[in-house]
């Protein structure tokens, strides 16, 4: 299982202990060493102090093969992290030259002028390896003391991102070879409820060991981490699918995806396949249907568009609700979500139509409480129809559940039929 | 300036050493406890292993004199966090009877079945005070070692915070009183860049003390986060005050509001005031604009809704912009923004109207290249018109920018004109 690098993550900034920010560099870097196959020991978030610093240095140095220092080293930092680490890796610091002229010719391109604090961020340890920073100006640097390697990064995410994407972990793989990488694999479940799920797969979860099988669930949704170790990712790889298969076996009905696809994407997905247009009518969830369509690349050949028909003008004007169903049924009604759904198609020229009629709170409308919703849907050919739900929740949060709920509907109809 | 309590927060959990989540738990407290006057000096991420957490443990209650420890104490959890801070604390654990109904009580409640797993959290820390959780069942715990207070809380974000609010920082109010509060203010800019925004500050900003002035830049809005510390929350209050108004003096004209208000917070503001309705005709941004407006608790007094004309056709026949327009000047013009403008008022009885064409990208619309909007404005009487603009990025930030500066010409337009 390779050599077992201890790694740990050192945060430096004020701002950090201040709750101003989250600590999101920790978690990416993170989850990429658990890809390479090095494990994380500690995180650890810290202030400009001298002692601290030189403190927590300290004990890095001697409980960590790797440790990655992001952030301090700006140009408005105090650099108490540069002399602090100078003397627990008994490196002295210099004004690397060419660093200077990279920094000046970063400014010079930019427009910038430069200030005199920004001289600070050419400071480098002496036997540095200096990792270039292509989308900033501060470099990270690379050096090793005894048996532990360091890698300073700037605490700007986007540029820590790129210069260990480029840099720093090709430079980790290269000082510590032959890691035991592990495969990830997510499973997305749509229409089973996180209890039925782990009731279906109770034997499996209380036997696993790898792939750990890890269940999940977030707004009106069920995953499944499959996280598997071995010699090889190949062979990682290998372990997770065996485990896989055998959730698949049970409850690959509602499986809709992995990883990062979303229902939304899946929907997408059948409406490009089956060749079909969608439009929708929002009242209460105004427009989130369709913006998270759009959201998507070439939703063009699937979205004509839609209707945010908040107000009631709107749904008998521009839509059409025959004014017989508003006064018979309310615009809170199946009758006025079956209508919503099939004007929205008529008139936006599209193969299928959804739409969105209810409260989202927190007051009640037409007698109705907050977190009804009626979701209409026609498609080409079928007999409309409409359903009621109730969901739970905040406002954005009843908004939020009746479009996912909407994505559902349609997903499950385009899949099981045979259109 | 009080005692100058030192604290420090340790989140113990595998899925944060993972990068499988980002440790916002540490980030809530900080923030709430340097609003009580606290001072955060350290945050450490650990895995459940006995031996890293009785030493990290024992660090604390060297250094620190609050301890607050997240996670590690669920059912699921291995209980190397409860075995370890048993050792350190030197307090044998009991089950605890009262606790236990508690849980089996929630269980009930729930129509759960409880699994033996459950009874691990009814294990208690001898001489602790419990910190009753409302909203789950696992409880909070509060103990005293030497001259530090250990308090423990579950993982689960929701949990955390319900019990820290209701229990955990009156405990620590109580145990360390007379603290210095910080008093923090943001003040929220638009139509005014960030390095326009530093020059004009440039001598406040070099001779900042207390409060601190923090410029900070985000999604094409600049802010400034004023943060000050004193003997009182009045006193503290006053600091910031001051700068304040040095600030607003110089660039005054450029703040739209403060601390958790958005742009799209103001507009609705204003439009209520002026009794203004407003409909929007969307094409690239997919309904963004309206569902940004629609997510405001009263928005229906103000928003009758909106067409995403995603489509040509529903640009040409729902919103009838002249098909002689979109053959001269093309969808992505400023002809066709200001026909969709006016149209999307008239049709949606509204008495603005705002639209937005152009190209999201990642590919170029009729010789355009992505980045570049069309944003179209009617007010009732006006003359109407449209603005050309370019946004960089990829196809999520061109769409959140084109609407961003929707909103942002709104504001300028509604809070200059005299309507």
């Amino acid at each position: 299982m390779g050599n077992g690098v201890k790694a740990e993550i050192i945060a430096v900034g004020t701002e950090l202990l201040l709750g101003q920010i989250s600590n999101t560099n920790a978690q990416w870097i993170s989850e990429q060493l658990a890809l390479h196959g090095v494990n994380v020991f500690h995180h650890s978030v810290i202030g400009d102090n001298y002692e601290r610093l030189t403190s927590l240095f300290s004990l890095a140095q001697d409980r960590s093969d790797l440790v990655i220092v992001t952030g301090g080293l700006g140009p408005t930092d105090d650099d108490m992290t540069r002399e602090a680490a100078s003397e627990i890796l008994e490196k002295p610091i210099y004004e690397d030259a060419e660093t200077m002229r990279n920094i000046e010719a970063y400014y010079e391109k930019n427009s910038f002028t430069m200030s005199p604090n920004n001289r600070k961020q050419a400071r480098i340890f002496e036997g540095a390896d200096i990792l270039v920073n292509d989308v900033g100006m501060a470099p990270g640097m690379a050096i090793q003391k005894n048996d532990t390697l360091w890698i300073f990064l700037p605490g700007v995410p986007r540029e820590m991102k790129a210069i260990m994407q480029h840099q720093g972990f090709p430079y980790i793989q290269q000082t510590f070879p032959n890691q035991s990488p592990i495969f990830s694999r997510m499973l997305r479940f749509i229409g089973i409820g996180e209890s039925q799920l782990e009731h279906d797969l109770k034997d499996l979860i209380a036997a696993q060991q790898n792939p750990t099988i890890a269940p999940l669930a977030s707004n009106g949704e069920v995953a499944i981490r499959l996280t598997a170790k071995a010699e090889s990712e190949a062979k990682a790889k290998e372990l997770v699918q065996v485990t896989e298969q055998q959730i698949y076996e049970r409850v690959g009905d509602y499986v809709y995806g992995y990883d990062d696809d979303s229902i939304d994407q899946s929907v997408f997905e059948l409406l490009k396949e089956k060749q079909f247009t969608i439009s929708a009518a929002e009242s209460l969830t105004g427009g989130q249907f369709v913006e998270r369509l759009v959201t998507l690349k070439g939703a063009s050949s699937v979205c004509n568009g839609g209707v945010v028909c908040y107000a009631k003008s709107v749904k008998e004007n521009l839509l059409e609700v025959p004014k017989l169903i508003i006064s018979h049924y309310g615009t809170v009604s199946e009758a006025c979500a079956v209508s919503m759904a099939v004007n929205v198609a008529e008139k936006l020229d599209s193969n299928i139509g959804i739409s969105f009629t209810g409260v989202a709170g927190p007051d009640e409308v037409e007698g109705h409480t907050a977190g009804t919703v009626f979701i209409g849907i026609y498609i080409d050919g079928e007999s409309p129809f409409a359903k009621r739900f109730y969901f739970n929740g905040d406002r954005d949060m009843v908004r939020t559940k009746a479009v996912k709920k909407g994505y559902e509907l349609l997903y499950h109809h385009l899949k099981q039929k045979n259109h």
